[in-house]
């Protein structure tokens, strides 16, 4: 393993508008932008938890175009900022970062709208698998199965590579309620948690094999991109002709030395507001309030108000969301279906409500 | 049984503010200003429903003093407007209307904000029952009972007095439960709808045995009133000095010669917002849909906004009602508790709120 002594180069992904969190998250206002814990937006917190300048560059953000305010208003001290004229999933995503940087560079790839409650503990382990990086594998974090979630996507551990890393056995993308179950029960796989670590050389050696049409699409985007300040604009026409793909799909689960570094560090793709709940403080009586809100005789509800005030009454496991402008009840266990209203109204309200 | 032709005087009741609709009754807008059915406010609708010239005079309204901008708007024929300085309950109310009646005159008294959708045979009982009222007895409506409600007061039917007409035998406010179940299971019994019919000598006459504290109070306030156009302005503290009693405690329970007239006219006084989910059109799962809504696998709801969109999904059996400023979820079963979740903020929020 070779020595390791360059600073990481954080690339966050500020691409998804998401319907999860609706009508907290809008598509004017997605995910990463809201304060879902009360300590700064997901992206913020993102930012900051790879902000030891010893250890970490100043990040790059690949983020959809309309959010480049945003983005340099919350995040002053970004590296560079690369606007996604259309959305393309994450594959096409990375392959600009990946262009966009020294072919040596270590890339650490994080989601912007995630919690880790551990950052220490986080950045530890992304020190811990840098010489891996740099060795020439690409490592995935593995966060712990907390429950059979059939929504997320799996990774196997195979053979030891060292303290707290393994070689990736198998990924297994949204398994059925029954293999989920197995793989929580078994204890040999994890989530792949979509944090990935790599040299820029060997994603886009990766990428060359398994998917060259993205890389040609990023080679041309980046070819005719333009600069202005910390912003690269990709050729708009050149990257809306790649196939839109996951890495996940793309790479991950085709490319040889592929490692896991399975963690414990309190991490939550918060994808729900079960997930919202479960990760917020408490009451006595398992509510979550948040903003203006009154709970009488409720039990295990999420509260939570940016507008109108929300009284409660005698109600149990009930999501109660509120903005100025819309009003979501679903009980707890079915908080998955929100994007169903959020399509309903899409079909019959051209997009007023979200 | 005395000959009976002049026209009968409505005296309309608009004093209560009211928390059982809460929110979309507020301290600053009481419930009879509400349009709760599509089809005008219940004050309006209370007023349409007596409106017939040829049986009907103008309507005298006695009201709440921060009202009268508010009914002068809604009701531009009324005949008086009588203003409460401070609220005393319905017999001080009904005393100020008839000091300012002429003594012959024939009252009818209506709550602003009870609904009844069979006006014509409303009207009708009111005038079969006018020769009796012309003759000395004190007429209230009788409500077939179409529930156990414990919130209401009954009145039990004695011996005929023509046709539809009975001597009044009792009056129980507020039985338990248990008496009330017994009453609608008996046949004997019926809802008081808080409608009375009397000549205003019949229950000066009452109120001087019965409550001579209420009348020489009333008597006070109007010797001492102002009057400006239809406004008639009691003198605040001779009217502040009246004992706060309702017509039924001060004299429907304790005179003679008091009738009941039972009808079957759709009334509904609307106290709960399990009673409007009752009387409003549900679809085919049992929601009533008011406003930007959306249902989505609910059942039995009463999904109602004035603001923001709601969106309900996979909920039964609940109350979401959404202003700009507050939203209420509560059980359709529990939505008397809407008063608990009033008293709450106020304590807490000092009426900013409520």
């Amino acid at each position: 393993m070779r020595e390791f002594s360059e600073r990481i180069v954080p690339v966050i992904l500020s691409g998804g508008a998401g319907t999860r969190l609706w009508p907290l998250s809008r598509a004017a206002r997605p995910k990463q932008m809201l304060d879902l814990t009360g300590d700064g937006s997901m992206l913020a917190l993102t930012a900051a938890r790879v902000a030891d300048q010893g250890a970490f560059a100043a990040p790059v953000l690949v983020a959809a175009a309309d959010q480049a305010e945003a983005i340099e208003a919350a995040l002053p001290g970004l590296g560079m900022l690369i606007l996604e004229p259309v959305a393309r999933n994450t594959a096409p995503a990375i392959a600009l970062a990946v262009l966009a940087a020294a072919p040596d560079a270590l890339l650490l790839v994080l989601p912007s709208d995630h919690l880790i409650r551990d950052a220490t503990g986080f950045r530890a382990a992304v020190l811990r698998a840098a010489p891996l990086a740099a060795d020439g594998w690409i490592v995935t974090f593995g966060m712990k199965p907390e429950r059979a979630e059939a929504g997320y996507g799996y990774v196997e551990r195979g053979a030891p590579l060292g303290e707290g890393l393994f070689e990736a056995a198998r990924f297994v993308e949204k398994p059925d309620a029954a293999t989920a179950a197995a793989f929580v029960a078994g204890g040999a796989h994890d989530w792949n948690g979509g944090i990935f670590l790599f040299r820029a050389e060997t994603m886009r050696a990766a990428l060359a094999v398994h998917a060259p049409d993205i890389l040609r699409a990023a080679e041309a985007a980046i070819a005719g991109a333009t600069r202005a300040g910390a912003r690269l604009l990709p050729e708009p026409a050149a990257f809306a002709a790649s196939p839109a793909q996951s890495i996940d799909y793309a790479v991950m689960e085709k490319a040889e030395r592929i490692a896991v570094a399975p963690v414990a560090v309190g991490w939550s793709d918060i994808g729900s507001f079960e997930a919202l709940h479960n990760v917020s403080a408490q009451d006595g009586a398992g509510n979550v309030v948040v903003g203006p809100g009154l709970a009488l005789d409720a039990q295990g509800c999420l509260i939570r108000s940016e507008g109108p005030l929300i009284a409660a009454i005698g109600v149990e496991d009930l999501v109660i969301v509120a903005t100025a402008e819309a009003v979501l009840v679903v009980p707890r266990a079915q908080s998955q279906r929100v994007r169903e209203a959020v399509e309903a109204l899409n079909r019959k309200e051209d997009g007023r409500w979200t």
